[in-house]
């Protein structure tokens, strides 16, 4: 039998060549040049299945997290509540073989300097469906106006996770202190979906440790 | 006379072309061949001063904001809270030409990929400095936990320069909304030193726009 060449398989070859150079190197590394050198292709045969560096990334990011953190906003364990807390517990790491300190997404975005890049708007969709998850979720949990509720809180993973970045230490403990106050704000206290429990009103909630 | 170089009036203008670039296309364009067709002069004239791009972004980095954000935080005509609030409505413009969606100290720390640095290591003491100033102002206002509060409002400014970025579109207003509700939470009402006034305390507060 002919040797056939499984292009599905080569392209998740270089997909996950593209992982470890980003992990490593960030967004920025990953050229055709550097996938092929890790990868053992030739350069002409990665430029076959993605064009450029610009496709690399854009690839890099539909990878990273296609379901929006099912980790979390699947998990019928937790609460609502207990959801919204527990996005900022798992950060950005799943998946990855090291820690990515930033959401890829906001380095694309910083990185390409270019809003209208496919892996700008790729970048942009994700944000907004982590909004749109957070607010979904914030509605089971009760919450008076769950978009506002939606948007802060995406808002703070941002924040953590940027400061994060910057910083150099983890800030999602303080950000997750601030979601817990909000959550407790915008819930209604008597909701009938949000089940009683002793926390107060600004400590930093205790976060039940997010699941793989 | 003979004519001397005024080595300082070089390094301003090549600092200046610097801020020009840096605003068109980001860190990652300031180069000394880029510097060097934009102020005419040799590569080698740029290089004397500045020996390559890592230093010219911690150039831009210490030039871009000396005194942080004195704009806000040297504000006598405002109250403490009022200055708190501020720091959300002049978020990263001043001085620039063009609007600079991304704090750059950000962009430096994702951009750069080494903690190491320098122009990481400034970074990361900007964003200390301003969480101090945040925390001073705080402490004037009578908040009951002032770097708490601090650390958490310099979270949000984070917060809401990355989400622009990635979003493409102005959310500081939500940042904004967050830290009404945080300052009205840590401050006392009866608290002395802050005046008593007529806002909300989830409702985005009314700031008065930042003059410089």
């Amino acid at each position: 039998m002919p040797r056939i060449v499984d292009h599905e398989e080569r392209r998740a070859e270089v997909a996950a060549a593209v992982w470890r150079i980003v992990s490593r190197d960030g967004l920025e590394a990953a050229t055709v040049r550097r996938v092929a050198a890790e990868t053992g292709m030739s350069t002409s045969v990665v430029s076959h299945y993605f064009a450029g560096k610009d496709e690399l990334v854009t690839e890099y990011l539909h990878r990273f997290d296609p379901d929006v953190m099912p980790g979390v906003f699947d998990r019928t364990d937790l609460t609502p509540r207990e959801r919204l807390l527990a996005a900022f517990e798992v950060p950005m790491t799943q998946g990855t073989e090291d820690v990515t300190p930033l959401c890829p997404y906001i380095a694309a975005a910083v990185e390409l300097h270019d809003p209208q890049h496919p892996a700008s708007q790729y970048a942009r969709d994700y944000k907004t469906a982590i909004a749109a998850r957070l607010t979904e979720t914030a509605r089971e949990a009760g919450a008076t106006n769950p978009a506002r509720l939606g948007e802060q809180l995406a808002l703070l993973i941002d924040g953590a996770s940027a400061r994060t970045q910057v910083l150099n230490s983890d800030s999602f403990p303080i950000a997750a202190a601030v979601a817990a106050a909000l959550i407790d704000n915008a819930i209604p206290t008597s909701s009938p979906r949000q089940p009683a429990d002793e926390r107060g009103t600004t400590a930093p909630a205790p976060v039940p440790v997010g699941g793989e």
